[in-house]
């Protein structure tokens, strides 16, 4: 593109995850053509975004105030929490509309490969969350089922179990309305170690 | 989501072209997650886009000056001018890097349908600027290969006919590397009405 500017934006929108040139160009463009009242609210929302979400004081989840509404919400059960590693996996959960406990939120995962260890997460806080409140009965550990997920549910579960709590692991298994054939190997034996009695 | 502005960025994403609610969500994540500086760099870049971005005073081609680079560049031939509907497609055809003529960016195509008459792109300065400038010999009318693009076509054919320049519109027929049982019946029955001999 011969239009600087417009180069330049389209670059930023290059930045934004699973975008391409194609739809960053898409995008730059989206820009140059929508009314400028729309732009406007478009950097309000960014600049109030990025200036009044935070972290809950109290589990890390994302909230405008010091404290989020889960925590805040007495009608949650606090006697279970559940250890997410992401504020979106939090809101993925939420969506299912099922779980009534309160939560954690590790702010990421253990990868010794990309340098990230237990003081770059919450882990700690987390320690110190349940060893404080002793009305948590149950801590479910829900972080992700990849490698860097696993070997933190690990480190979790040694560091919890002496605090004399019920520790469990977010089920794995088929997910709703998989074809079995297509299932990969290891997803199938977490299946099969996962049975439950009917 | 219970997280209001982060919602609200969201909602905002949803408006640009072809993303859905995931990806809506994971753009307003990436907001949250990336450095103040990299947003400030984002705004800034949005707000300079709107303000300094403009229609070429002379082919309505995009430009940050009065006159776009193009109509500024004495090195491309006079004599040939190409009518897009977009300056989108301008820039399609640019990256070709085979056409060395000029431009004229109608900004819109005649869509009866839509209410988008002749008044409402700029159809009429397209006859003006053929007209006041002599040494275009020929109009080659680059407009979209839909119903849109074909009357807009015919109807730029209609108007400047009576100037007496050789008028062009671009080929169709089968784009480069395609399989031709999959291509559908119209495609290739303007491919073999534009046969070429060899």
């Amino acid at each position: 593109m011969k239009f600087d500017l417009l180069y330049r934006l389209a670059e930023k929108f290059l930045e934004f995850p699973g975008v391409g040139r194609k739809t960053a160009e898409r995008f730059a463009f989206h820009i140059l053509n929508i009314d400028h009242s729309k732009v406007e609210e478009l950097i309000d929302i960014i600049k109030l975004t990025k200036e009044k979400v935070k972290n809950c004081r109290i589990c890390n989840n994302l909230t405008e105030n010091e404290i989020c509404s889960i925590c805040c919400d007495n009608g949650r059960d606090s006697s279970v929490i559940c250890v997410v590693e992401e504020p979106k996996d939090l809101i993925a959960i939420e969506k299912t509309g099922w779980f009534r406990g309160r939560y954690f939120v590790l702010l990421g995962s253990l990868s010794p490969l990309d340098g990230i260890g237990v003081d770059d997460i919450k882990i700690n806080s987390l320690f110190e969350h349940v060893r404080s409140h002793p009305e948590i009965k149950e801590v479910i550990i829900s972080t992700d089922a990849d490698a860097e997920g696993e070997s933190t549910a690990h480190y979790i579960l040694k560091i919890i179990k002496p605090l004399n709590r019920k520790i469990t692991r977010i089920g794995m298994g088929l997910p709703v309305g998989a074809d079995l054939e297509f299932i990969d190997r290891n997803t199938l034996q977490e299946a099969l170690k996962g049975r439950r009695e009917l």
